[in-house]
């Protein structure tokens, strides 16, 4: 198990855009009645599975398994809850830390986010000029649950 | 992907009991709101996840992974529902087959189940002296029932 402790930001401007390469990911999720998730992924050409557990703070326990990427896409296409989620993401290295900035497609198309990984809670990061709001912990922007309400619904 | 065709019975008896070997089995399921299951099963030293599709006749789609135990069971312990199915399943072959007899333990004790996979929809199979009733389909018996429902309290 692996212990995530990331944050979560809007995205300002194009400001970011030619700072990093982009990787095309296309998600789905298996309808689950609790806090956990289960999410299936494809990332380019290599397929996930992940459970996510229970957040507590900023602290999300994950267990992620590389798969088939053959499966991945029977599961994406005819198991996970309608609309999938795509998006391109790019990774942006900056100092210390990977920006992972994920443009949105499809029913979520017009959001950016921007994530970053953090080695522990009290590790500080300087912001670059492209990083608007702080969205860390508002639902909203779970990816699970652009499902149910695409950005553009909203 | 595989395609499970599988037919499940009952057991009488105790004439299985020296055919085959026992392994251990614990298992449980993320609470999940559609016909889709996800599984997590520890099977003596190993740990799986399963994904399940649904159900059209007697085949249903399923897609398993082999995980570190130790992630399987971290899951069983936090994030599955209760009780968790705990079982012995012993393989005993008898001809051109193997069947799957699960004794069942915990809130389950009492229950001893007996399945067979076959090749195709039309295959035949003789049925050894301690099989009983037929309930494959019955969903009483699924083992992801067997958590919300089990047998100590029909």
């Amino acid at each position: 198990m692996a212990i995530e402790i990331e944050r979560k930001f809007l995205v300002v401007g194009d400001g970011w855009r030619s700072l990093g390469a982009g990787t095309r990911y296309r998600q789905g999720y298996i309808a689950t009645s609790g806090l956990v998730t289960v999410r299936v992924r494809t990332a380019g050409d290599k397929g996930f599975i992940t459970v996510k557990g229970i957040t507590v703070g900023d602290k999300r326990p994950e267990y992620e398994y590389e798969i088939p990427v053959s499966d991945a896409n029977e599961m994406l296409d005819q198991l996970c809850a309608r609309p999938l989620v795509e998006k391109t993401r790019y990774r942006i290295p900056q100092g210390p830390v990977v920006w992972e900035v994920d443009e949105f497609e499809g029913d979520n198309r017009g959001l950016v986010t921007a994530e970053v990984e953090l080695k522990d809670e009290n590790q500080s990061v300087t912001l670059p000029h492209w990083i608007g709001q702080e969205v860390t912990g508002d639902p909203r922007y779970f990816n699970a649950n652009l499902v149910a309400k695409p950005f553009t619904t909203w």
